[in-house]
């Protein structure tokens, strides 16, 4: 038998599940406080919906589920048995999928616009390697059935608490438009069917530089009046919402600026906001508004989401506006750990020690510590010293032994 | 696609999802403070590990996940595929098996004893019916590494608060021990292989009485001297402790009364707890104390448990003392919603309406009632009559319509 968990899958240790725990729980506090609702929806999820869905490479990664019993044996018995025959559900690799299929299932119950939490467990079957997990939490908000810029505005300072909530405060909100960058590729005459390796190269802006891209551009063998057309947008070195403005339907530009004047009035001008032309983000069902969240200390995104208004009525055969923000709970959670995060305002955790004979006693005194310490109960250990460096190690604030009246002994006072 | 979840398993509405939560943050909450410690691990387990625990029955349940890539073309290439070849890991069935794999692979980060809580999701695959669940929670707390009795009275207390902590306060501890029952048995002279079959009978004590079980046991053609000196033990009317001692080793019986007395004593006689000599359990695991909690207005147990000396130590190699206690969460929330539960305490969640343009100064307005209410911001909608009768049914307890100076409304004070 194996002691390691799987591959890609983690163990967390008490002190490790205790933070995922205080920050999951600090989230969603904030959400709920912002009138959004959580749900949860059940990890398997049957294959037509999983196939069927517009996961783009995430349908190569599903963990699928093997047929039971009589259904598994036909399976076998065709003689061409292969993925697709074995399998009849799968594990969810997102929760975008599962939310869609819970609103077409609830629709009746529910309140609409839906402003809803999902914070669960998502399957990839990821080559296994340094910070990619095969079981990781998601962490999202999405307000459904609301067509307006409003909606971006809520997610957007809802989240942003979110994240200051947990202690991250140094951020940087970056929001751009899927029509704008289409519009900009447009004006300066590239194929709309390039349109997927043109971004892939322009979203490389901010590392690699205007020069960067026309070069990148060039090498592609891009048409060279269309490059000279885009590269000439950058003139004044950056391109900003005005220019913008000139190339594409002014209503783009409106809901930009819209949504960045209201952050930044409602947040007293606490939030950066700013409007980043270069900013793709990977997701293909995104419509609209697209928008990340960068923040110091951090490489990549620590949030990020978008206008998604063709996915969520798939399963109900029409549009349905919706937008998301997901925040990157496993990239956060990683980086809190290396730098030793404690969580604030908690409890202290105690050891009342008891001798043979005093144990009843012993939980009665305990007991009466619980209003002001978590408080575990253990026999007094034969090497006492050895056992009390491991109840630091482990987070323990002090102790107590039953019986002897100097009281609690606090660690951090010897 | 089909809209509903797959078979089995259930999509949460909000305020379902929301006392989920309550119920099993005040659960946790108990269990921490009385010095538990949460742990996590992986909703996917290793097919060998599945395959070789201690799983009874459950091991034909499990949901198997189908190999990938290399490995799944070669299973399929080999002419003779079969469910054990095409899967290379499964979803866990209970919590005991990752616990057992846990304390193996993390054994040198744990105190021990190890007190522990898991709260999570185990997988099934029952044939779907009424109350029988395919994704379900389950919410245990193990003491691993101590062989006293005191394990089983911390446990009986601990758990017995958080179910007074959930509203579940008229309830009784069954208790018992597997080696009482197993002596009792080969004191009247049964064959020890026909231990599960009396068990099964025995169980029925409860509900069909002494001379019921006699009637089954004579059906079954057990010897009848064997019967006979049975049922003689019963001739008193009911079974207690003292006549149990007389056919048994007494170390079985003073280790039950010392935990009774213990459990009386700690709770001030709060604590209804009594020797069930007919209390029987499923798990074959169990190897000494067995419990389990009856409330009234529930049919069957809302939690149980019991030592398991062999199980933990499996990936060791060695025998390591454990004693586990189970509360029936599903079954307990199932009754709770029927009956229409509130949760206490908790934040009134109302709206913000606003009109055109004014959005920002309501979304201010919003937060400053936030510290007081949980607060959603909708646009007025046309029809607002229909849209507070909905806002009521989600729970709502108020409103307030920005630049109206007549401030919240509340549903129930109109």
């Amino acid at each position: 038998m194996k002691s390691t968990p799987v591959k890609g899958t983690k163990d967390y240790l008490p002190q490790e599940a205790a933070i995922r725990d205080y920050l999951q729980n600090a989230i969603l506090e904030t959400y709920q406080n912002a009138g959004f609702s959580r749900i949860t929806t059940p990890i398997i999820e049957d294959a037509v919906n999983l196939d069927k869905s517009e996961g783009g490479e995430n349908l190569n990664l599903i963990f699928k589920i093997l047929k039971r019993g009589q259904k598994l044996s036909s399976a076998l018995a065709s003689g061409n048995a292969d993925e697709k025959s074995l399998s009849d559900m799968g594990l969810r690799y997102d929760l975008t999928l599962p939310l869609s299929r819970y609103f077409a299932n609830n629709r009746n119950d529910l309140l609409t616009p839906f402003k809803v939490i999902q914070m669960d467990r998502v399957y990839r079957a990821e080559r296994p390697q340094k910070g990619r997990l095969r079981e990781f939490m998601q962490c999202d908000i999405d307000i459904i059935g609301n067509p307006s810029s409003d909606a971006e505005v809520d997610l957007i300072l809802t989240t942003t608490k979110a994240l200051k909530k947990i202690g991250i405060s140094d951020f940087t909100v970056k929001i751009n438009d899927r029509r704008i960058l289409k519009s900009i590729f447009a004006y300066a005459g590239f194929e709309e069917s390039d349109n997927e390796k043109l971004a892939i190269i322009f979203d490389k802006l901010d590392k690699i530089g205007i020069a960067g891209v026309k070069a990148e551009l060039t090498e592609a063998e891009f048409s060279q009046n269309a490059i000279d057309k885009f590269i000439s947008l950058f003139e004044s070195g950056s391109l900003d919402l005005d220019s913008v403005a000139k190339v594409c339907d002014a209503e783009y530009v409106t809901s930009l600026k819209y949504i960045m004047d209201t952050v930044k009035k409602v947040s007293n001008d606490t939030i950066a906001i700013t409007f980043t032309p270069s900013l793709v983000r990977g997701q293909g069902y995104y419509t609209g508004t697209i928008f990340e969240v960068e923040a110091k200390g951090y490489s990549g995104a620590v949030a990020g989401g978008g206008r998604y208004d063709n996915l969520i009525g798939k399963f109900l055969n029409e549009d349905i506006p919706a937008v998301g923000f997901s925040i990157g709970f496993e990239r956060i959670f990683g980086i809190l750990i290396e730098q030793g995060y404690t969580i604030p305002g908690q409890k202290k955790r105690i050891a009342v020690f008891y001798d043979p004979d005093t144990f009843a006693d012993a939980l009665v005194y305990a007991e009466s510590l619980r209003n002001e310490y978590m408080v575990s109960v253990f026999a007094r250990p034969k090497k006492l010293g050895k056992f009390l460096n491991k109840l630091e190690a482990q987070n323990f604030a002090g102790f107590a032994v039953y019986g002897q009246d100097d009281g609690i002994k606090l660690f951090d006072a010897n």
